[in-house]
């Protein structure tokens, strides 16, 4: 089993799962997904990401006691990734450093969509030169507004002004464009190399349960 | 097609093929794989490494031309990857940069098993804090060697005594251990993460496939 930690507060099973579901469909791995108390509205700035930190860790721990053969902390800021890389025993994945370090594999200038007003620390620092710019989509506040017909077009125009920019690939630094599934609109749209955070997670993952024997289909 | 060039000299058409083949049958990702003219003995010093770049161009360019998708540079050292990202505009992945940012994207301490007497300088480099050792096997020459019982005792050896310093995970510098398969052997006999060169540069290129649409199997 893969443990998936969630970085915000979500009582829905089907809204829990969501990531776990990708990771699963994508890449066979039987996952379990657990999200951190008393965060409705998750991780958005420095406060709350350090009140996060000892609630990942805790499930985290968790997961490793109960037989969890990797972690995936299933957010594009990698919050407290450092710290439990010095805990576990496990391999420890965030969401942020493995789309990064795609992009990197691949050697490709990368534009980084977002939708907060900059790109995580550790996705900038990741990336380092292949940063070629960063964009969000007009008029998005959250993942919600990425819904609909507006909020999709104008997500699509972001990708584009990057691509204009001189990027090579497009790089999701947040985890709510797997969730609407943009990856797979944006190849077809614009034919670009797409990395998407919650997909690389998932690989870096996969890669590793060959080993840990946790249901990979290889 | 993904290009795959091969940085020593092999008339046999069976052994220029094994890296694509291993890529091919892992990934299902179609490969066409070509090797540099008048190297029988590969990429072993500066002297072979500085002679073999301009013919790895060359080849790369004209896979490029001939409608590769992405190409893979199949060396640890990973020669001219660097020259060939500035030229081309495909993916251009490398080995020892591929096998090193698995690493990274796993956060486990790593040691390096090879053939020679230290790690390439692209390993080293990019996995930074995360290396632990670099081992190669007694009395093991060249990969030929590893193929003798003895061979593989003593590589099943090395990586034993990286375990015993603290690694967390194998990674290979040489892709002769992905020929004789050692990476599945130090699975079940020692049962850590290893990390092939070969399957971490094609891990890389089927991530990139999705978009570019050259036969990966999702």
């Amino acid at each position: 089993m893969i443990g998936v930690v969630r970085v915000v507060t979500l009582a829905d099973p089907s809204l829990l799962a969501e990531h776990g579901n990708l990771i699963s469909s994508k890449y066979g791995l039987e996952t379990t997904s657990r999200s951190i108390p008393d965060q409705p509205f998750g991780i958005h700035n420095d406060e709350t990401e350090q009140i996060a930190v000892p609630k990942i860790i805790e499930l985290a721990e968790q997961f490793e006691k109960d037989g969890a053969k990797a972690v995936v902390i299933s957010c594009a800021a990698d919050p407290a990734v450092a710290e439990l890389r010095e805990r576990l025993n496990i391999p420890v994945i965030g969401a942020g450093s493995a789309a990064a370090l795609v992009a990197q594999g691949l050697g490709l200038q990368t534009g980084v969509l977002g939708i907060t007003d900059d790109a995580p620390q550790v996705v900038k620092d990741t990336l380092g030169n292949l940063l070629t710019g960063y964009a969000h989509p007009r008029g998005v506040e959250n993942t919600t507004d990425l819904l609909t017909p507006e909020g999709r077009k104008q997500a699509i125009e972001a990708a584009r002004s990057l691509l204009e920019q001189g990027a090579q690939a497009i790089l999701f630094a947040c985890t709510g464009y797997s969730t609407i599934g943009l990856a797979d609109v944006l190849r077809a749209e614009l034919g670009c190399v797409v990395i998407d955070a919650v997909e690389a997670e998932g690989l870096f993952t996969w890669y590793a349960a060959q080993t840990l024997s946790v249901g990979a289909n290889t």
